[in-house]
Formats: structure tokens, C-alpha cells, sequence
């Protein structure tokens, strides 16, 4: 007997938009400024590390909680490893968080409140958390950012927000604005709020401050982080969350067992060995914000002041969308998003020095053909 | 307003066992046989390629997809890469199946079948399975193996399988018997059921036989592969499941953007590369597990025909976990499960020739003492 594979799939996932991965650019020579990667590479130790650790060792299960690296972790944050989950990537742990401390819509009661079946977020914010909402089965409640990206103010919130959701991510600084949010602004949100607040700070060494404290003073608040931008490791998927100890191990619950790789593990412990190397990164990387913030500013574009590794701008005299393609057409790719509230804006990575001086060259070029 | 964080976890994940992780000896010299790990490295030429990978490609996300690993898995098995996902380990792979296969219990109407929510498996096999269930919040069927760890025949099948569950998990060879079922008896067992079946076939590569076809010819039948074992890659995490591309796209819609480490991708690919070498290696494993087979017999031991790089044995004179500690005494770890079908045998993994001989002069040391 034929079974039909269709019908196989729950109609939940079937109804699931597929995945589309992001731009993998096969011209040669492109400058790729789309995916908000660190233009410089991983410190020479940490290359060393793994090399060296690329031997008879791989026949072996990897350390099932990340112990070491949890321990390093919780050294530099001065917390204790039990406030650590690592993950394969924070995509990895957000996904989870969504798991945990999510009802899905359609295993409640009618008496249950829709809030425990609710993801929240800002809207724009990372664009995986309504894919992991839709994955889930939960509501989603997608809340506008105020003028410039900034969060609302308390009247406005009180329109549409839900203070006792689930589960509310704020990416801080905000992607793909750039915007960063003050400690003492984030504190005054999650203080109202009822459900589990996911800080996800992938961003937040290019910014001035981060609010990493408190997930270790409020029970309800999650801080991620990642290995993938600062740290010029997207290659090796490792992320981590930090946050009281049972949210935490709640998380470890339901997790792989050996989520992270271990050449994963040794790379991070390596890296948090060398940060003063990538302290001077960060620094030139804002230096080179600066520099192209203002270029872009003074050639015409509305340039948002930014606090990561990418500037979200407004060009001059045509459309977005045909900015893509005429940066494109001078190999350079930048990120464009067809979602109403950034349509008009292109998302720029900041790259090496020189990379964005081929970007300011093949922006005047657009210029002088517009003109 | 302090939140209390237990109230912030579902109430199924709070139901469920913490993770227990697998044993991490840090006695020095002592000899590891409790994991099914391959006792011999990744071929040269494959840790060459990781290393010479090591480099400034690391800053970058790796192929979303591991399509080049796609595309050498697909000509190995004479498939498309269409019939291919890669995942951070079979594990990640076989929870996907539980996500997007069964609905959770809780989300379905009096009128949905009991089925529609069903994990099936058989006891023993991977542990994992009711494990998955449970965090998906799945009903579970555990249906017992026949005499020796065979196959139930019809008959004794038609009393507590379920022809319509919506998924069932076959380990095949059985883990922990290591007991093989022809290809023959899993195609009568797929063509009877109704929902989807993985084959998990870990241990397969130390097997006279394998089902891969029936996952190319039944569009509801998925195969699961891994690296760790037969490919010396545990470290890395790379698995994958072949079958019908419905299935297949439906759980790409689902796993995480960037699931694949990009050195494990690296790794499997230059695996594949140089089968031969791993191929003599399976041939060595199952030399030295013949005759770690009969040395053990000859001892008193009961031991199952093996087809995986373990063997399960009743141990004689004294109770299996006493065993584990005596051998444990004399620097031997093997491997002891505590549930009723298996409690009175041992999992012993074939390790080296010399690994061998000191398990086996270590058994002669208990047996001394015992008598």
C-alpha cells in the first residue's frame, strides 16, 4: 500500500514558509557587506588551538555541557557555570526558549490565557523570532519600534504590548536599525514585565553598554550572546545564554544531548583567552563605522546612528531596492528587506578599511549614473 | 514585582527528567569501552583538512545547507541531494522527526486519532526515542522485542504494535543487542506501517547488510546515518537522514538556519573521500570483536552475535552491575543499563586489539576473585 508523504507532514509544518538560506554570492571579487560577519579574522591562538586539537580526540564525544567553557564564561562574567547554557549558535537557544517557556496556541484550554501562548517582540527586531513562533504553533504579538527605531515610550506601549506574554525577545542594540537602548531603559521593561525577557545582545561588544547584569539579578531575564560576530567564529555555531540557574537548566532539559561541537568549545575557550585582540577590533570596527557613517552622510544618505557592525541608511534619489542591485552590479552586496517598516533603508556590514572604501567608490559611481 | 522562575516553565518541561549526561571517567589509565566510540582516528588526510580549514573562512557562516556534503552524500548513495538533510548530529535529526511528524497530544481533538501523537519504538533500542516523546509531550509506545532481541513476528507484533503510529524508530542493527534484522524483515515490517519509520542506522557500517534503498523506494521511510561511530567524527557532530524529498523539505523548515558546523561539513566531506581506510577499519573491528566474542563465551559469558562495533553480555557468577564495578576497579569502563530487559548484561565496546586483552585479562582477574 502507497502512502501519500504529503500527508505525512503535521499541517502545522506544511503550512511553514521553507527556509530560505541567505545570499551565498558566487561572483568573484564581491565584497559581501550583506551578513554582518567581522571583517578580521580569528585571533592566531585560537587558529592554533583548534589545529592542535584536530587529532585522535575527534573520535570522542565532545563535553555534553560545555563544562570548561561554561566555567570561562562564568569567570568573565563573574557568575557561576549553572547560569550558562551554551548552544549551537544562540539561533540554537532562542529556538529552545520558544520550547520551554512557550504554551503552543493549540494545546491550551479556552481558559487558559492567550498571553502563556504568546511570543513577543519589536518590530523590526531579528526576523527569526516569528519563524520560531510559527514553528511553535504560538501567537505572536509584533509590537512597531517608535520614530527612529527607538522604543516606545510606556503610552505607547500600553496600546499593544502584553505585559505578561510568555516569552518577549529585544534585540539590543536592535538589528537591523543599529539602535542601541539603554541599560536603564531595558531595566524599566523587563521590571513590567510578567513572562521571560530574552535580551539578545549578538551586537552588543560594538555597543557602548550592555545590560548583561540583569539576567543575573531579575529571575525572569535571559541575556544571548554569540561566538559568531565579535568573535569571527559564525563558522563553528557556538552561542550562549545567561540567566538564573533554573530557567537554565530547564533549557538544558530538552536540549541535544552533545550540542556543541567540540572544536566549537575549544575555539571559544581559546578566544576568551585573547580578548584584548578583539578589543582592538572592536575599536577599529567603530572607527570604521565613524568614518563610513559620515561618507554616507555627507554623499546624501539618511544614516541612523549605529551601535554594531552594520549601519541601516536611507540612500538618496532612488529607491532601495535599486540601490541593491547597482551596488551589486559593482560587487558589492549589502542587505536589503522588503518588509514595510526598513523597505527604504539598505543594511550595510561594516567591513576592513578597504573593503569600505570599494563601497564608498561604487557609491559615488551610482550617484554620478543617477545624476 | 520579584516573578518566581519555576512558574515561567511549561509545566510538560518541567515534568520531564534533567539530562543525565553520559559518563566522563577522569580516572587516568583507565580504558574507555562504554560509548561505542571507534577506537581508531579520522584518517590523516581528514585531519589535515580540518586544519588547513582553520583559517580566516571561520569569521564567515558556513553553507546553510552542507550542500557540497549533500551533493557527496547523494553520489555515494546513488540519490539526489534533494533526498539528503544534514544535521549537527543524528540526534538533532531524529528530534526533528518527533517535531514534525507527531502531533503533541495536547494539540489534538477528541476526534484525532491516538495515533496521529505516537512515538513507537521497540525496548530495548536508543533511549533517546522516549526521551524526544516525552519532551514533545507525544504518547509513547514501547513495544517489546521478541527472544534473543529479535523481531516480534506478526502475530506476536499484532497485539501491541501500532500499524498507524505516526512515527516509529527502528535501530537497526538494535542498540543495545546488536542484534541485525535483514533488510528483508525491515521492508515487511515498513510496508505494513503507515505513518513514517526511521531506520536508525548508526551501527550499520559494522553490519553484513543495510536497508538504504528502502528509504529511496518507500516514501515513508527515512534512513538515519552518522559520522560519529563508523566515521571516527563524534567530536564534530555531523549525521544525516536520507528519504523522500516531502519529508525531507518539510524538516529542513524547521531546524535551526546554520544547524552544520562548517569543519564538520569540511571533515565529512574529506571522509568520504577515503572510505577505503575506514572500511578496513570496520573489517579490523570485526575481527577483534570475534574474537572478543569467543574469549568471553570461553570465560562463561553469554554474548550475542554482534553486528556492531559492541557486544551485549550476560557475565556469569555474579550480577552485571557488580561487574561493572569490579571491572571498573581494574581501570575497564563498559556500559550497564539499569532497565529490565537488559539489566543482567553488559555493553561492552570493541575497542583496540590491545584494549581487548586488557578487558579480557581483566575478566580473568574478577573471575579469579569470584571463585
Amino acid at each position: 500500500m502507497e502512502v501519500n508523504a504529503q500527508s505525512l507532514v503535521r499541517p502545522l509544518v506544511e503550512q511553514l514558509h521553507a527556509y530560505a538560506p541567505g545570499e551565498q554570492p558566487k561572483i568573484k571579487g564581491l565584497i559581501k557587506l550583506n551578513t554582518n560577519e567581522n571583517p578580521y579574522p580569528p585571533e592566531r591562538s585560537v587558529l592554533r588551538a583548534i589545529r592542535k586539537a584536530a587529532d585522535e580526540r575527534l573520535r570522542l564525544y565532545p563535553n555534553p555541557t560545555a563544562e570548561r567553557l561554561r566555567i570561562k564564561l562564568a569567570k568573565f562574567h563573574r557568575c557561576r557555570p549553572e547560569n550558562i547554557i551554551v548552544g549551537n549558535g544562540s539561533d540554537e537557544l532562542l529556538a529552545l526558549c520558544v520550547r520551554v517557556f512557550v504554551e503552543p496556541a493549540r494545546a491550551t484550554t479556552p481558559e487558559t490565557p492567550r498571553s502563556r501562548s504568546t511570543v513577543q517582540y519589536f518590530e523590526p527586531s531579528y526576523s527569526l523570532y516569528p519563524v520560531l513562533a510559527d514553528i511553535h504553533g504560538a501567537h505572536k504579538n509584533a509590537v512597531p519600534l517608535g520614530q527612529d527605531f527607538d522604543l516606545p515610550g510606556v503610552a505607547a506601549l500600553a496600546q499593544r504590548w502584553d505585559f505578561e506574554a510568555a516569552l518577549t525577545f529585544v534585540t539590543t542594540p536592535n538589528a537591523p536599525s543599529g539602535r542601541a537602548y539603554s541599560k536603564q531603559a531595558l531595566h524599566g521593561l523587563c521590571r513590567e514585565q510578567r513572562g521571560v525577557v530574552v535580551l539578545d545582545e549578538a551586537y552588543v561588544d560594538f555597543a557602548e553598554e550592555h545590560a548583561l547584569n540583569l539576567s543575573l539579578r531579575l529571575p525572569h531575564v535571559l541575556v544571548a550572546r554569540t561566538f559568531s560576530k565579535a568573535y569571527c567564529l559564525c563558522f563553528l555555531r557556538v552561542g550562549y545564554l545567561v540567566g538564573n540557574p533554573v530557567l537554565i537548566s530547564a533549557l538544558h532539559k530538552i536540549r541535544d544531548s552533545y550540542n556543541v561541537n567540540g572544536l566549537g568549545q575549544v575555539a571559544a575557550e581559546a578566544t576568551l583567552e585573547r580578548l584584548a585582540y578583539y578589543r582592538r577590533n572592536f575599536e577599529r570596527i567603530k572607527k570604521t563605522r565613524a568614518r563610513l557613517t559620515k561618507a554616507l552622510t555627507d554623499l546624501g544618505f539618511s544614516a541612523l546612528p549605529s551601535q554594531t557592525n552594520f549601519i541601516l541608511a536611507k540612500p538618496p534619489k532612488s529607491g532601495a531596492k535599486e540601490w541593491l542591485e547597482a551596488l551589486r552590479e559593482r560587487k558589492v552586496l549589502v542587505r536589503w528587506f522588503s518588509y514595510p517598516t526598513v523597505k527604504d533603508y539598505l543594511r550595510i556590514t561594516i567591513g576592513t578599511d578597504a573593503e569600505v572604501n570599494t563601497l564608498i567608490r561604487a557609491v559615488k559611481s551610482v550617484l554620478r549614473n543617477l545624476e
